[in-house]
């Protein structure tokens, strides 16, 4: 997993606008299930996601299908 | 995620003028989704689609199975 | 997405004898779809199909389980 | 795609001889679709099998789950 | 499979913290099982988990969808 | 496919001495078979396992969810 990461990225700049904003989003992934909550960070290889429980989920990116925003 | 990003491989040009030309599409997702809507921009890791419901969606490449004109 | 597209590779020459000859193919999608059609044109990241219905459909590599003759 | 291929490799060469042999397999899929047949070549990309329907058909290997002797 | 490894990723640490610190985790796999356990070790293929029958389980990093705080 | 194969990593370290220990094991796959009986190699791409009717699999681990000792 190389740390190869391209922060100019649009789409790691929207995750990152997000995480700043904290703004509420629904994830769904690969696996059909549909994660609610704020995204704490990102990294080349996950997201970590804070769900409505408080609980922090790590997230592989490979299981992301798309993220939008909550409601 | 390296941002190597061939512009003028077909494929890429294909979604360019699809946005361009704001037109509407059925992406079909691994996960069976299918989303409707318009082509917003495209990175190498996502391809950003408004929706029906004017959502922006964030959609991972991995997860795109095809995208076809609505309708 | 890199555009190292070895076209000396029996599977590409294969795609491209079949687009040439406009042949008839079924693609099995990962997701359990099965598009028919004619193959359009194929790059690294995607291959074109021309369904019956006459609509251009940019099919996802990573989506494609295999494609065969039609019938 | 590179068409980076060490034939060394024993899954390589355990697949050549499978086609130098003409044997009868069967190909389970990610999707679940099991094919029956000969293999007739193989590369990077993709493998090409010959169904009992004596149709050629092309796989990506991102499909396979795996191959085992028919019967 | 390469075994770079940037240990400096939020991700990497934050497993590695959970191996440490011995906490139980719920992990979702693209199969849609989930296990619970212990983690034991990561490498740049996998992640070593020991189940609550004291088996040791080992995960293709490519089908995990993520890994949460059990309970 | 890389012959790349850091036989000093801990998970191909495990698949090894699980073949030469003939260890029973049980193996999940992504499209939910689950496969039981001895592995017998290994490389970059594939594992082979000696299933209990003595048939021999080659494996894609790309579609290899998790290994855990049989029973």
């Amino acid at each position: 997993m190389s740390s190869e990461f391209d922060t100019n990225l649009p789409s790691i700049r929207k995750v990152q606008s997000t995480i700043k904003d904290q703004k509420q989003v629904e994830m769904k992934l690969t696996t059909g299930d549909v994660l609610a909550g704020k995204l704490l960070w990102q990294d080349p290889s996950c997201i970590c996601l804070r769900d409505e429980n408080n609980q922090q989920i790590l997230i592989w990116r490979g299981a992301i299908a798309y993220i939008k925003p909550k409601g």
